[in-house]
């Protein structure tokens, strides 16, 4: 039961907005196995002024740069965490084709208790 | 101190927009017993590019999803977060009109100390 | 390594937007002595109907309101984080000039499994 928010500089076109969530969906699959259909994403577009990154780090960031904030449940081991970089990463590289300098994710938990996905239930209490 | 987050389909008009952030208030202030005028919102339009979701969990969402991310102090019970999950997706069902199947929430926590609401002080440590 | 994410109300000059990014990263530097060029952040502008806020807490804030979202890790002190608030309110008032009412700030925490910067790795696990 991932929620995604994806930001990137605007300008590219729909279908390569719409291959990164289809590369993010698989990666959940892939390394948190989430039941089919849990893709809850959305993407805001950024003009150069609202949109900051740097070299830190040693990575040779690009204006094809995507910030990708990922908040998931609070039970997740380092492993999966560390499977779903991976695999984000990898995916992202063949759909829509972003190099892995480009690639940068945080995670924020929440505990099940703090999702409600539908009819102002707790489904995960 | 709730501050909070919403992403829609862009196309919704400003009055309905504004009886979702209405609405939102109403239940922090029935759920939480926030103080008067604790409204702190934000709202990002997303075209359909920039908008996924799934019928995961068996819920029949629509395209008048909304998600909804709260950031509150990390010292409130579990009850007190499905009443907010209750009377939020009650709320949003009067005004604007929202199905309670298209109320996504999460909420994140954040220690007390982790609150600055004006004047670089940590009004709450 | 600190992620954030900026909404203020639309119409303010790129330059403006700028000093707001130009002074965050300064703060960073001086209250956490992040490294050089770790600065990675976002800026969402809001319309009026889509951007809350109200009185609460004795502060005056006005349409120049800032809200800013602060992604660290979970290793900061309190100590840092006060430090953290004092000099974004400071820096923010000579560049671009915000008054301190107008500074709102959250902080989100997360473990350092929890990021990857590049290539796919968790360069802080």
């Amino acid at each position: 039961m991932p929620f995604i928010h994806i930001a990137l500089r605007a300008g590219k076109p729909a279908a390569y907005r719409q291959a990164i969530c289809d590369s993010l969906y698989q990666a959940l699959r892939d390394a948190l196995a989430v039941p089919e259909d849990d893709q809850f994403m959305t993407i805001t577009e950024h003009e150069a002024a609202n949109f900051r990154y740097g070299a830190a780090f040693g990575v040779a960031r690009s204006d094809d740069l995507v910030f990708i904030q990922v908040t998931v449940f609070d039970t997740r081991t380092a492993e999966q965490k560390q499977a779903l970089f991976r695999r984000i990463a990898a995916l992202l590289g063949e759909r829509p084709g972003i190099r892995p300098e480009d690639v940068f994710v945080t995670v924020l938990e929440a505990a099940k208790e703090n999702w409600s996905v539908g009819h102002g239930l707790a489904q995960f209490a």
